[in-house]
């Protein structure tokens, strides 16, 4: 391909809007531009390269079992009712109207699509288990797109969905992906985090997601310097740093030299920082008693306090009952916070947020800041496992400038069991905790999750009622996996990870090209050399861009270096003009270059693409 | 890839609303599936065929020197306000609003997404020609979609797009364009009917679109038996039948024989079916008179009757301005059609259709039925060429129950002149007209179109406002052509041309697999020789499907019919117990089958193929 033929508009001025490398790089080297906020065009140059990704993934995907299918990006929106997220899943969903008033969905992701097409092919246990998957549009109206396609309205995801006649199938099936993805990132030169994280809203359990590293990230990684544990913060664990207590009367035991609990005047200190200085002591005496509102509550509530007349609906008809709305007192040690992910896992809630002030005054029959869980008796109180271990503690006493001291987990308060645990775990992990594998120091991260497999379980497959009929002719529900890869994202973080001052450098494997020929002037024998050359290496499959254009030496070299090809050779009069004639080649990742015999370069350049991608292929 | 893990789900029943092959069979052979009325998932096998074609396109479009971009399939509704097609499209044009409250268009096709990008890197007369495409999703509301994907509402288009300082460069890209096409449905084995087509709503002029024959098809094809002449009869002209005068003196002298016109009572006779009865003579005597209602016309309607109130407006700032409506009268010979294409066209309109019985009746102050161009003073009335030559005619005579007889044109009326012309060519051509080139007698078809590429001219550039600087630093602006194939359309047309009554046969090309391999059980040394048949094959670049099911041999045999794999190769003990083992092969074309050695197969299928291959490609 000639340069000048190619449609590559590099350009010396970064976007304003550019905060990251890959954004301000993708525009600089005239891979993409904007069409609107969160809407990007590939150009040629970008779109070779993200035809590559697109290839690998579908290769490894291919290579796991699974078969590529292509449903619609447009989708009746009656799907989606039967699966009840047409109500929960929010905003973010673009919603359309045709001509005829039928509901539409621009698909944000596709569970229900591919349940659907299975659910009516599906008959017999030896039909299983089956996997599917599409690389295919996929829209999500987010409120602050930004970072270019890092975080876009519309973009390419691969998503994979399995169905299995039992667990042991479904986690083979997990397995297999993860090697996929793995592989995927290895070929593409990325660095990945692979995490423990919560399946969050998606329901079922056992996922992991794939990270890498941003300052710009989404999400907050726990990890460990000692032992490599790594976690999403909505999902991390911790050793712990207090005694636990696991039965009432071993919590009752504990607090026997603890005096009875009795009021203290608390006049003007709400915060649990002006409670320790007015009382001398640290955050760590506090029980934090915070107030939480959370939705569509799968967990049965009929024996929570203050729940009696809450009342189950059903989103869909086959989908679980579930309580659109129930509060939660939540008690945790005060030098902590609660992690809402954590919480709203543990209620099997869609989501769990702060209750608002008015909800706390109501529940509390006192001010914000006065909650507290000795005679709290209208709602549920959820017990994080640090207060099992607190015999000796402050609290809020439901009154306006009252707390109470001496208090003891077991002895003075207890809470609502979940599922008949003590207590449970809704801490948020953060720097400086120990690690729940080796006790090491954990510290966080910020990173950006391009691929995420997980076990849906039985959700969809409930909700949209898909069955089969067993060996002996019995009638079963097929468990779920799903597997997702943003290939959008997966490119611009490429070149977040491999990148300089000067611009991108290509892995050679999703490189838009691999060789960049670069005649001097492009005229007489230099035109001539580098004709025969970019000939030879087309011959031998090497993709080669030759810039014919009539610019100056430096432009064609910042342009070489802007778009990243991983070669380049430069052809000038002098190296031909030797007895033995030369050109001097690059390597984009290096700083030196060298002159090779003419006729020994097509060679030379074969071997070492050849190696680099085996290299990353293997 | 084995038979049982590839999810093909055959049918024996087929849909009920599957009335064409091609529906039928992507259906029973498990391409497809429905997921709403013209929403169609493709199932492996069928993905496999559409990806096939796909890339066949893309090869082709890279040839032809296009370079293949990517925008988004959500486009901001702005660029289709700048072009002025925000409001003129329709109901077929999928808009959504999002959280935000913008506007939002499921793109149904691409001029302004590409013209916007153009515009932004386009400054210098040096980087044209551009020529841009992608293979991209495209959603168009039909009224009534049907035929499975040959009419559905969500489909894959390949939609190139090009940009040119001259027309002459124009032309050169038309023509590569053109040769493009013809070797993309050649490499499909398809049968195409190039034929000259009015571009339409989309403006310019220079147009081709590529047809293939079709009981349902949506256009009506004007074929000439003799010379190979083709035109969709919206554009189609047709060699005179009559005596055309060429100038108002000329048609006065014809008529210098016929008496003064005269009004005759036509009682009960408003048809000219009724009144030849009546006046017993044949409908070519008669003038048609027909009242239109066009709209958005940009023709110049200053100097029109009846037109003087009208205002022009302007869809978007840059677009030309047009009468958003007007009404004409056209005259036409007794037995002949008008073409609302053709006179849209003449007009500049972008639709024109019989105006509503209260129009007529309120402009030619007469019952429906009694129009004619003598008197007729407050519209402009459009000559169809066949009008000039007739000196005697009947025509309404602007009054119930009343004709005139002894009518001659340029005697005792003219009509408007549209672009200084005495007469137009607004007639419908059919079946037993005379072919326009050689005279030969024309025959109709029905076809279905795949693929269209005309010359835009600068429609969108004005109305976008697209300039660059010309070698003498003076702003101009580029032409435009555009060029479109439907995939989804092509593949189901290739299999109404490729399918007998056991199911489809796909031409190697663009078959899901080249060979099937059917052990007649599975097992033993038949498994053996079907697993190491199949590793050569897949070695030597040949696409298997072993069909490893435990059937009857005679379901595998319908399977492998219906699903239209173009070889089979049986296994079984019979032929493997010979003292040179022998297997029988088919090719689906073909009835008889014939045995060969099994150590030759793997050859002689790669021979075969090869040479199937490079058949349809070169």
């Amino acid at each position: 391909m000639n340069y000048s033929s190619a449609f590559i508009p590099t350009l010396r001025e970064v976007p304003a809007d550019a905060v990251i490398a890959s954004h301000r790089l993708m525009f600089r080297a005239g891979l993409l531009r904007k069409l609107a906020n969160g809407l990007f065009a590939y150009l040629p140059l970008g779109l070779r390269s993200f035809r590559k990704v697109e290839q690998i993934v579908r290769e490894e995907m291919d290579a796991a079992g699974a078969l590529e299918i292509k449903p619609t990006v447009v989708v009746p929106g009656e799907l989606w009712k039967e699966s009840g997220r047409w109500d929960s899943i929010g905003e973010s969903m673009l919603r359309v109207k045709n001509r005829l008033n039928n509901d539409f969905v621009v698909s944000p992701t596709a569970e229900e699509v591919f349940t659907a097409i299975v659910r009516d092919e599906l008959s017999s246990y030896r039909q299983l288990p089956i996997a599917l998957y599409q690389i295919n549009t996929k829209f999500r109206d987010e409120v602050r797109p930004r970072y270019g396609v890092m975080r876009g309205r519309e973009f390419i995801m691969k998503d994979a969905y399995s169905w299995h006649a039992d667990d042991k199938s479904l986690d083979d099936t997990y397995q297999a992906m993860g090697r996929a993805y793995r592989k995927i990132f290895k070929r593409c030169g990325l660095s990945v985090i692979p995490v423990k994280a919560d399946s969050g809203a998606m329901g079922g359990s056992g996922s992991e997601e794939f990270m890498v590293e941003s300052e710009i990230g989404d999400n907050t990684l726990i990890l460990c310097k000692k032992c490599g544990y790594a976690a999403n913060v909505e999902k991390a664990a911790c050793k712990s740093d207090f005694t636990a207590q696991t039965s009432i009367e071993a919590a009752k035991d504990a607090a026997k030299g603890t005096p009875a609990f009795e009021k203290i005047d608390t006049p003007n200190a709400k915060t649990i920082e002006e409670l320790c200085t007015f009382l001398k002591t640290d955050s760590k005496s506090f029980i934090k008693t915070l107030i939480y509102r959370a939705i569509n509550v799968e967990l049965d509530l009929s024996s929570a306090p203050g729940c009696g007349k809450l009342e189950r609906k059903k989103p869909s008809p086959n989908a679980p009952a579930v309580y659109p709305e129930a509060f939660f007192a939540v008690v945790i040690r005060g030098d902590l916070d609660v992690n809402e992910i954590k919480l709203a896992s543990v209620l099997k809630a869609s989501e769990a947020a702060l209750a608002s002030d008015s909800d706390v005054t109501r529940l509390t029959n006192a001010p914000v800041g006065f909650a507290g869980p000795v005679g709290l008796a209208n709602l549920p109180v959820i017990i994080d496992h640090t207060v099992t271990g607190m015999n000796d503690a402050v609290t809020g006493a439901l009154a306006k400038d009252l707390h109470y001291k001496h208090v003891a987990f077991g002895r003075d308060f207890t809470g609502w069991s979940v599922d008949g645990q003590l207590s449970v775990d809704v801490r948020t992990v953060k720097a400086g905790d120990l690690c729940p594998q080796c006790g090491g120091e954990l510290y966080t991260k910020m990173g950006n999750e391009l691929g995420h497999i997980f076990k849906l379980g039985y959700k969809y497959t409930r909700s949209m009622n898909v069955t089969y009929l067993d060996e002996n002719g019995k009638s079963q529900m097929p468990v779920m996996g799903c597997y997702g890869i943003g290939v959008d994202r997966t490119l611009a973080s490429v070149i977040e990870e491999h990148h300089d001052e000067a611009g991108i450098i290509w892995p050679v494997s999703i490189a838009p090209y691999h060789v960049i020929i670069v005649p001097i002037k492009y005229d007489g024998k230099m035109k001539e050399a580098a004709d025969k050359l970019a000939a030879e290496l087309t011959q031998a499959g090497i993709e080669v861009l030759l810039d014919d254009r009539n610019e100056r030496p430096g432009v064609k070299f910042n342009d070489a270096d802007l778009t990243g090809i991983p070669w380049r050779v430069v052809i000038g009069d002098k190296g031909l003009s030797q007895s033995d004639p030369q050109v001097e080649i690059k390597k984009r990742t290096e700083k030196e270059n060298r002159n090779i015999p003419l006729n020994k370069a097509a060679a030379e350049f074969t071997q070492k693409i050849g190696e680099e991608l085996s290299s990353l292929n293997n």
